[in-house]
């Protein structure tokens, strides 16, 4: 018997219609004689409505209260979603995080899972119900209170309890129809991948795709769960994030073998182009160019917890025997990181520092640029082509990416998507000769 | 230090001023060196929403399911409130039925309460911080599922934590300011009772009072908590429901000493005229006057569960060797009552069944009738100069019950508050020589 873990965002539960439509959804994999784990996110707009009611009670809410507040919204959804599969015919049982199993530490609002023991998920299962877990949630395994996972937790608690259930497939339904080449918003011409590897996908998530999360990705490449991206509103094939040759259920009684990446098919260059605006830029000038001063930057920052992403450190003039550092961060932490900087200033001895939030980040990303050294003089040309500057550039295996100015950024995708060849009229991506229908 | 059990229906939490308000309440006592437990209700009419929302996806919601939705509510504004108390400087943690310790059966809906384990609500406490607790909910002993106490749920499970705690008083802030001697829409004259026995109050909560339930009075005399039934929008004493002689804080910082039934004060026959409006009656004619026919039919009518309130069987006829049988029961379980009787009429013999839904029950309750027998006579001359008739009679130590005709109950509960002394110019009823202020 094949076991399926769905998982339905906020805007596939938004009221009871759209609750009904995936108990029917569930109830189909069911007659199929599949078992069922269903993760759900909190209905619509409901989390935002208790974080607006906790900001009317109190400006800085503990993080226990607020992720005992938050937490009553997949309880709702997922209560109403047992009694839709229950009028239509079968039974389904839900689940707290806590009585799933979570096991998280103690970090609110953010936790991290230690644990994840099922046992009780199991036994429905066991018994012929549908298991409904509440997404986002788990309980401290020290004070035995209760926990939220933080942005994309629904995602990683689906994730999770597939890897610790052994299930065939994690799918994940949400209201678009898979993993595009680029953002369709600023790429008319995008598409959808059929087929990803979890590396890329990685490397796309953390470069700025929002369709899936990056904790939840790196979870599932670490536990090898083969993950489907999928709309709820259509039963057309996602995007399968999986290793070649996983054989999984795509629905109802329907199995599918997945790509196997050393198939002699046709294979692109370049799965995706991501984008990211959500960063800004701080340079430091005159950094004196001593062994160890990048160091004493870099333990300052740390200290402030903030993501550091790209780095450049310019060669140093030997006239001046100073050079400059620049780095990108998230916007959010920018203040937080010049502070600490500005009030480090006498012990690392710049002359001036400069922050821009005015950058956007483009990055490639593809397995095929292991054997395919081209790509980054692809690239510039493209760019070049088009006018844009490129500041800063930073590159891994499979990745390569440059800052631009924040008005050349969406100019720069599209000139990219063509030029690797990803625009399509036919609306389908073949990466590793994927076979979406 | 004095331990303050407080209980808020979903009226005093209905939005984000009301916590504040409640919050400010709290921290007085708190100021004031006591310690404090709060138990909720959901904010205003989450429930209603809530069973409105089960109700769109399914026309029968599998109980478990049902009160694993409800739950939601009391998590929602128990949240709020321990946000709302932090903000005002003391530490609160909120905790749900389960981590309080609420150890109910299985019974989905209407649970009781098997045992009560508040080891993390002893912890908080120790630890300074006021502890919140959902109201309502608890959790199944043998399922490990969460379940619901039912209507009145929030007031037992303040009445059982304060009874586990050793509380010195259990606080039941409402939207009136206690227990009057009569339903104040029906009888304008109507006015508070500063002190009442417990005894009293279970009479008037099992005669219609709606302000207190039935469940948590009981619950109160088995473990002779004190209780103080008052506002939420005033400071102002409420009804106090004590032994004679107990001690117990009335404010912050405030103590008062219950008075005692012996106490040589002036002590009225009638504590107060409750009424109910929700029953129906039930007649069987020409039932054959055997023994067992009586026992006969009470067994087919305990089958369905039903609460039956009143029964009356008249003298049978020697001629006929037939009599009749009336009982009352609620409005809500006469159909089923109906059905179960009519389905074994060739058993049971009786002749016909009638059923009147336009019946009414007056109660008068109070402690000084064991002593003065005149009671039900000066109730009868009451109501029959008020041309009110008389269709039933039943009586226990301290209450005399008569049902009536629906149209000629409210005037018979003015007639009965009249003629025993109870209405005030005043607004203040002394019961045991009450020492409201």
């Amino acid at each position: 018997m094949s076991l399926v873990v769905q998982k339905y965002g906020g805007s596939s539960v938004a009221d009871a219609p759209a609750i009904r439509r995936v108990a029917r959804r569930i109830v189909a994999y069911r007659d199929a004689g599949q078992e069922v784990v269903v993760v759900v996110s909190a209905m619509g707009d409901t989390t935002d409505e208790l974080i607006d009611l906790a900001a009317q009670v109190s400006p800085s809410p503990p993080g226990r209260e607020l992720d005992m507040l938050l937490t009553a919204g997949e309880r709702i959804s997922m209560a109403l979603l047992a009694m839709a599969i229950t009028d239509s015919g079968h039974e389904a049982r839900s689940f707290t995080g806590s009585q799933a199993g979570m096991i998280t530490d103690a970090s609110h609002g953010r936790a991290r899972i230690i644990d994840v023991t099922p046992g009780r998920i199991r036994d429905a299962l066991d018994a012929g119900a549908v298991a409904i877990v509440a997404g986002f949630q788990g309980v401290s395994q020290t004070t035995k209170d209760i926990t939220t996972l933080g942005r994309g937790g629904s995602d990683t608690t689906a994730v999770a309890l597939a890897a610790a259930l052994g299930a065939d497939v994690c799918e994940i339904y949400t209201d678009v129809d898979g993993v595009f080449t680029a953002d369709p918003r600023v790429v008319p011409l995008a598409h959808r991948i059929a087929q990803i590897s979890h590396e890329e996908m990685l490397e796309m998530a953390a470069s700025g795709a929002k369709v899936l999360h990056l904790r939840a990705v790196e979870y599932a490449r670490r536990y090898n769960v083969s993950l489907h991206v999928r709309s709820s509103f259509s039963d057309r094939l996602g995007t399968l994030i999986a290793q070649g040759g996983a054989v999984f259920p795509i629905g109802p009684g329907e199995f599918r073998t997945s790509t196997s990446e050393e198939e002699p098919m046709e294979q692109p260059l370049i799965a995706g182009v991501a984008h990211d605006s959500s960063q800004g830029k701080i340079t430091l000038i005159g950094v004196p160019d001593v062994p160890g001063k990048a160091a004493a930057v870099f333990k300052i920052v740390a200290q402030t917890d903030a993501n550091i992403d790209m780095i450049v450190q310019n060669v140093s003039t030997e006239i001046t025997g100073r050079t400059d550092i620049s780095f990108t961060l998230p916007t959010d932490d920018a203040p937080r990181v010049r502070h600490a900087i500005e009030s480090a200033r006498d012990e690392l001895g710049y002359l001036s520092l400069e922050y821009s939030d005015r950058i956007g980040k483009l990055s490639l990303i593809g397995a095929g640029m292991r054997s395919h050294p081209g790509v980054s003089a692809g690239l510039f040309a493209a760019l070049s082509d088009a006018g844009v500057n490129i500041e800063m550039i930073s590159t891994s295996e499979i990745r390569l990416s440059v800052v631009t100015e924040r008005e050349d950024l969406e100019r720069a995708v599209r000139a990219a998507h063509t030029a690797f060849g990803l625009d399509s009229a036919e609306g389908e991506a073949v990466v590793y000769g994927g076979t979406g229908r």
